[in-house]
């Protein structure tokens, strides 16, 4: 099928089924030379890890990550880097009653009609586990480039959003609450709203704003791999993902041309930034903002009709650990998918003119 | 750059700048023994023209595709399709103006920087001009895959926008109005408020909606290249677009999972959609439906202030002919996008099981 | 550097340096519902192995491979095959003082020039155990492709040639001796001479024959990725390869057109195969055969004049156990990218016309 | 079909029949900024142009490029350059006796089953007229790449070759005679060869050399992409092309380790060369050499027997105007794939260390 490696010199090629020996990748094009720093890397992990914090699924994987090859001496050697995270924490006999069954607005149904059969066990290749290794491959690419500052954060979980722009937020303060949303009042409603809501068995949708300051001008490709195109097919394809905007996005397509162009400075900044700093798929300096929405986990732990294999109605209600709301996990997804698109565009880019060369 | 490629079997790349001797491009890997219909190329190139309709802008480009390899005896042969068409109205001089200037919110200044200066006239590469070898490609595409209905439509301008589901639309209205909104009320509006605008020097911006039909079960490729994602890829790769979501979309954001879950059928379709078609990145079988955001367009008729390529303040002010609005020439190329992305999947998945061997 | 990739649509990717943790990589692409027969990898494992017979290298590597992902209940699943070889019999010490030299036409210079600095331990990712998962993943598209039937066998070491046409020879006895040469008398010779190196602490080339039987008419996709083409690229990344011809070569450049043309039996069929059962870069449905020249291992036991990283004069000799001829074991890699390259154009080739759709 | 795409970052894709409108191609990637040399441009084309001398084919094709886009003002833009060259020549009505006719040797019959029929007009897209677009995109690699001079000539044709080394060879004098040949008592020979040859109705095969000198260290991609794969593979997809080495070749799987090996001196060069310039994939510094075989051309002017499209013997005998011998237009081509292959090297080299960043 082949649509397991994302990326042109700096790519990332994944393995891996929730419920078998192990998941895994291999980056290929990682310039020689870096020193790796794996706390980062645990760091990074643990942000994605299951049973981080009350409001997510109390699943216990261990997630280490083990590197096997392409590092030496501390250091990448050009070499494509193996990487491998066992699955430990499998309890197979949880799906064992899903088997025959397709679950609602789950990937049961197409995976069996694509390929005629499917892993049943935890979603197969379908589960978010895999994400594990996106959220490697971004923490070296962040190595890769570390001037590039991304930061993402929840910024809506159901009806509930940070009320302000991005410029009055703190940063500092993602990671000072479960949610990982840095306006802390907000953070609070969030936190109770995904409480009550997993009371209910139910789950919630929500929203992950990022934003990238000092990135290099000129980075994107036209006319087919804009930058921003790229960014938005790499957050959408992080599971459970609806929608990206950035920039003005949809509320651009509201707004007259006088009010949306952004006016230069004479410095080659703009005074506004409707633009989210891209012009023509290309990189301004400016920042680079977008949103990314994610639906309601499908797995709710409420009794509902459904069909199996056959096309005989069933019922299916989620067992196992699962999380009410994902988008708290998902925030060092998001900023590792854009990590790895912002560290190809800025390899491709070092050939662009004949003064590169 | 190497960004003009789209496509991994079916695969299209473009070359040519607005205002240089033609525009063209090159479809490799379509299928041998395709019919073409010429008539059904031309008539999508005429939907994508300038100058069709009083809301559009008033260039006369013919427009006229030359075909020069890949079709023998009317029929497809499995070689590549060379193809070609003339810049006839080339106004050079109108551009003369801003060779030195940076237009707000154009690429001139990004387009400079990567590669250290630019064909300025009429926006070079990063003109909309470009599409139209899209449209073509995406023509041929429609051939390729009869079967599967695409459908777009302008569903907001400004403010203005369809108040009902697509399933309450006539798609056989879309061409009956110049704003291409298949109901006819709105449109009326949605004419009304371009000409405004035009009026006064200004533009605006606009959402294009897309509905697919008759899908195959089974295309898409994840992990990364799921469909959506590419889907979202090929949309964000057209000028103007800052916004993509399918199915639910941001909506789906705010929603509970009880809510949002699409409940089978024993037939294998869904009682809801919020899926808008598309299981872990793979079709189902529903209705594709996916909604995309343009920004108003950057050149407007009225003096701002700006840059010059030194950095001195300067003056920019559109001049020739320009849309005051996007959207409607944008439906025949949201539609060729969307058949370039399915095709190319459909050709994919052909391989996707050992019973297809 | 995104070279580690092979294949379009059944993509294999490999990992991993000599004396790492381990080596591996991923298949992605390859159709779901092939039952996979593992002893069958098994046995292609056994036959590239170290210490298979006295003619080759002493090492003792388990070369046991483990299947991470991508087969569920004995069968191809359609999601990435991801696979594991640990290096267990790693002597890292026997590199140690060829830490900072560089041994004569090996590729020291060249990865530390290339990188800045390179894995020193047995070759790092030059070394030929990155072969091992070439194997693997030609094991199981023979799988897939079970129908056409690939041989090789070591057709020359040294001066010692096979002196016949490869349809005098029976290729059921290529694995009755340890050069895997089927004509017994030359292989007892083959034998001998190799012996001979190995005492005076030297090694020798040799070729490799392969022959293709029962190949579909139609694979291999011009104009640039003729099968051809692709079959060469593929056997001159094996190590230590030198040359390649199919058909005719090299000698078909001393003839005429009126001795080389094959002329065509009414069956299609042709009464010569001066060809090699390729025509324009597609299989005409006869053998396909080719050639591959291998030179000396560069290892030798005899000490040689050389230079450290600093440029200093020094001296390197072989420790460790090493092979006096590479062509033994190397029948199974020219085997397995044969068999990578059959495969994924079939694959390729099933949507060439608008019937296959 | 998708294999009309050759090189990563430096990607030229090409189209077009030998008797269709036209051929041309589009180069993405180039870098911008680099000033064309169309003179050098239009003496590659004429070096491959029919009509050039006594001792090839005597149609007569204009082969005018015209470059419709990525040139601005003389210099890339770093935009896709699209080109084209019209078949101003065409005497389709040649090819009506052939239209039902496989002839020998020729890609008639493998087109018409991989694709259901084909275009018959000289030989549609397996012409040669095809590599025209190739040494456009060649003369511009040249141009990106000015410091590695690269030097192809035929080496033999038929029986006679020149019996020297590279080293003892004049490379001015390659143009010195209509064969490509630097010796000049050799060249003789051939030419009165050649002559023969056509006298008798027949055709003949030969040999081109190639040898790149200041090529930088460090170029090709381990494993697959080693940089005389892509060499191979370059070679190998031109037409007639049956065999390719390089360094020692099919020589060196004939020698001892102790002889073959290279010996360093303290600059890093090397005393001898049987390497050619390349370890592990990747070029060390010294001379590039390979050596590529052609088969004669399959159409001769005698009667042969062959077969219809319906199995029912036939007759075959060449009309019109063809080459007696091949290698001397292809030296240009040679050259062209050489350049395409080190330009797009060179330009992935260069995010290799973190020192380039």
């Amino acid at each position: 099928m082949a649509g397991n490696s994302f990326g042109k010199i700096f790519k990332l090629t994944t393995f891996g089924e929730s419920h078998g020996l192990a998941i895994g990748g291999i980056i290929d094009g990682c310039p020689a030379g870096i020193t790796i720093d794996f706390d980062a890397i645990n760091k990074e992990m643990s942000r994605r890890k299951p049973g981080q914090s009350a409001i997510v699924t109390q699943r216990k994987e261990s997630d280490e990550v083990k590197f096997l090859s392409g590092i030496f001496e501390g250091k990448t050697t050009g070499t494509p880097i193996g990487f491998l995270i066992e699955n430990t924490d499998q309890k197979s006999k949880d799906y064992d009653h899903i088997k025959n069954i397709y679950r609602p607005s789950h990937a049961d149904f197409t995976y069996d009609k694509k390929y005629g059969f499917r892993d049943y066990r935890g979603g197969g290749r379908s589960s978010a586990r895999e994400t594990a290794c996106r959220v490697v491959a971004g923490a070296i690419a962040k190595q890769v480039l570390p001037e590039i500052e991304i930061n993402a954060f929840v910024s809506s979980v159901g009806e509930i959003f940070i009320d302000k722009p991005y410029q009055d937020l703190d940063f500092t303060k993602i990671e000072s609450n479960a949610v990982r949303c840095p306006d802390e009042a907000t953070a609070t409603k969030m936190e109770a709203l995904i409480k009550e809501t997993r009371k209910q068995g139910d789950t919630v949708g929500g929203t992950i704003t990022c934003v990238l300051k000092n990135v290099p001008i000129g980075l994107g490709e036209p006319v087919f791999d804009k930058l921003h195109a790229e960014l938005g097919k790499a957050m959408l394809s992080i599971n459970a993902v609806k929608g990206f905007e950035y920039g003005s996005g949809f509320c651009g397509a509201k707004m007259k041309g006088s009010e949306h162009n952004d006016i230069f400075n004479t410095d080659g900044t703009t005074q506004s930034n409707l633009s989210g700093g891209i012009q023509g798929g290309i990189s301004n300096g400016m920042d680079i903002y977008f949103r990314v929405a994610f639906k309601p986990v499908a797995t709710i732990m409420q009794k509902q009709e459904t069909i199996d294999d056959k096309g005989n109605k069933a019922f299916a209600e989620g067992k196992g650990r699962h999380d009410p709301c994902v988008v708290p996990r998902a925030v060092p997804i998001v900023e590792a998918m854009a990590a790895l698109v912002m560290t190809d565009f800025y390899l491709l880019d070092k050939v662009s003119k004949s003064t590169d060369l």
